[in-house]
């Protein structure tokens, strides 16, 4: 008997793999096209070459967990323990899945809102939750907290949210987060905060993490990802970040799912982050590349819609054909040679705005080559 | 409500940690005390060098999967599909994790041997499913396969073997394999086959992997480990064999566990894997390592049981004192200066038989100066 009876190949991969086979220019999957620091490659062979290749401790790297700590004081004005809050993860989706593990237990519903990165629901199945599901407004995508109240039951339990917001690029805002304390503190629910593309904030916004609100916090789970933001995907590195009363259940569950991560990695990364330049630039890199991406499509038949955080930008197709955003996105591999993402495929049952997701991590001839396809349309 | 309420810190950074403390030899968590292979290391290093920082494809590297395909039939005599059968994961211990996080539905009964490596019954805990404890016999470690049998119920799902042994050091033989095979084919069980110490079989003995046995082999999964015999355990690299139809569910669970695997890693490691002389010679390496122990130690107090594969050496103390395996290990490791591990952290109810294990997988300068404390006692 099959947990996951209805799941595919994730649409990722099945993107990807048409780039490939069509020699599109791929702009599906999120990940960038140009390598990441080499100054920070360097800095993991140094520790491969000094002998770093045996077991890190199962948090992880205490320079590792002490340099998070410094970065999340400064950024969010949170003080957190590394000791006992920190937790290293093999990527952001295995730091999602383990605190889903950790905490769901058969029966317990949580609250997804859709369009929903593409691991949320099967993580709740595997572990025998029921995934209760509400769509953000379209194309505003925002939170309807009335909704969510009505769909509150006694067997609520955990609430996911993510911003950035991936494929939306909709970022959560203040009336938000007094939503949510409220909601937290009214039925003591645990947070899941999916904060994978912190750093990529656009137009002077601020990154809202629930690591800034001690009243949401103190039930939370925070994600993020080195790979999203350091440009290496590969190399699959994250952490989740959670007060010790809850940290400690996560790590009984993490001891026994992978123990510890890639250690030369996690040296490697600590010292990279030593220097606050190398995340404080970021928002600017990634804003110059949307503006850029925006700039060279605007003679197109494609409609953005506003992207205020993620590499992520939306793109309505209404102006130049009908037909289902997966027919559409598989004709533009196709035969328009630029590959993108489906947006109803973040939806459990399929509902399509006719909207595609474009990846802007590229470099600005990847950018300039596929605006000048996509504008021939 | 934890999931895991009488789950403490796993034994191994309980021991390491003391060993630290105390500035003992660490003879006490499974890790080398020497690098891996510098020309491995090169390896890893171009490709990150080459831009390979991306993510990898979701089941691995084609080029890795490839390379163990080839290990396989040279030493196994079993041809697999890389393409379905392989699943390249963030080490054993996740390998282990996957599987049952698939198969395992609440109420499932899991049959695992005592003493059984640390993550096995938390895994299955955490899944809903119910441990069913046999203990191998006492001082051979072998399988009573008439006890299995009587505890074979209707539920019962899934049966875990582990060859090479950790911790006995005890690998399985050809009557196990009959015995398994006629149970498999009666019951229509699920195996899941621990072989991560698979090079790591000493005075001429072959490693009998489930892959051998086609009629095993097609309800098995079978996990195995680069950090355990590449003597790199801090990569977390490892990787999962099973045929199609099981590795089709295993890989939805993963693809939204974890999705990949480091890419850098991959493809040094498959690089690596194209000279079949960096695994043939470790059986060798390993016993060279074993023997010099074992000389080291033949004037001691302690009494070695037969070690026949792994990198673990068990030796009861029952002619040095009546305590307690847990206080001697504490005792040894803060006035003996030589840290090893209580057998019994590896039964559920702490069955005490006086032993401790040691790992040899130490310079021949570790082994002496830890024997030459040991010989003290
Ligand atoms: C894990 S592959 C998906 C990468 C990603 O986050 C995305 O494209 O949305
Ligand atoms: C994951 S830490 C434990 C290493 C090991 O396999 C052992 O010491 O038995």
């Amino acid at each position: 008997m099959s947990k996951l009876p209805h799941t595919g190949t994730t649409i990722f991969s099945v993107m990807s793999a048409l780039a490939a086979e069509h020699k599109a220019i791929n702009l599906s999957q999120g990940f960038p096209d140009y390598d990441c620091s080499d100054e920070l490659k360097e800095m993991v062979n140094q520790a491969m070459q000094q002998g770093h290749n045996q077991y890190a401790p199962m948090p992880g790297l205490m320079q590792l967990r002490t340099a998070i700590a410094a970065k999340i004081r400064s950024l969010y004005q949170q003080t957190i323990n590394p000791d006992t809050d920190i937790t290293i993860t093999p990527g952001g989706t295995y730091a999602i899945y383990t605190a889903i593990a950790t905490y769901i237990h058969p029966g317990d519903e949580v609250i997804i809102f859709e369009p929903a990165y593409d691991s949320y629901i099967p993580n709740v199945l595997v572990n025998g939750g029921k995934p209760v599901l509400i769509s953000l407004s379209f194309p505003e995508y925002r939170i309807d907290w009335q909704e969510v109240r009505r769909k509150i039951t006694p067997r609520t339990r955990m609430i996911m949210v993510n911003t950035p917001h991936n494929p939306t690029g909709s970022i959560l805002r203040e009336e938000d987060m007094a939503e949510l304390e409220k909601l937290v503190a009214e039925h003591n629910l645990l947070v899941l905060s999916d904060e994978v593309y912190e750093h990529l904030v656009f137009d002077g916004a601020r990154h809202l993490s629930v690591l800034r609100y001690p009243a949401i916090y103190k039930n939370s789970f925070v994600v993020f990802s080195f790979g999203k933001v350091f440009h290496n995907t590969g190399w699959k590195m994250g952490y989740c970040v959670a007060p010790e009363h809850l940290m400690k259940e996560y790590r009984k569950v993490h001891q026994y799912l992978c123990f510890s991560v890639n250690t030369p990695m996690q040296y490697g990364l600590a010292e990279f982050l030593e220097t606050p330049a190398h995340y404080l630039e970021l928002p600017a890199f990634y804003q110059q590349k949307r503006d850029y991406f925006l700039e060279l499509m605007s003679g197109s038949r494609f409609t953005p819609l506003a992207s205020q955080g993620s590499y992520f930008q939306l793109m309505r197709y209404d102006q130049i054909s009908s037909e289902g955003d997966k027919e559409f996105a598989v004709r533009l591999t196709k035969e328009f040679g630029v590959a993108a993402i489906p947006v109803s495929a973040f939806y459990h049952d399929g509902k399509d705005d006719h909207v595609v997701r474009f990846c802007f991590a590229k470099k600005e001839t990847t950018l300039e080559q596929a605006a000048a396809r996509l504008k021939k349309i």
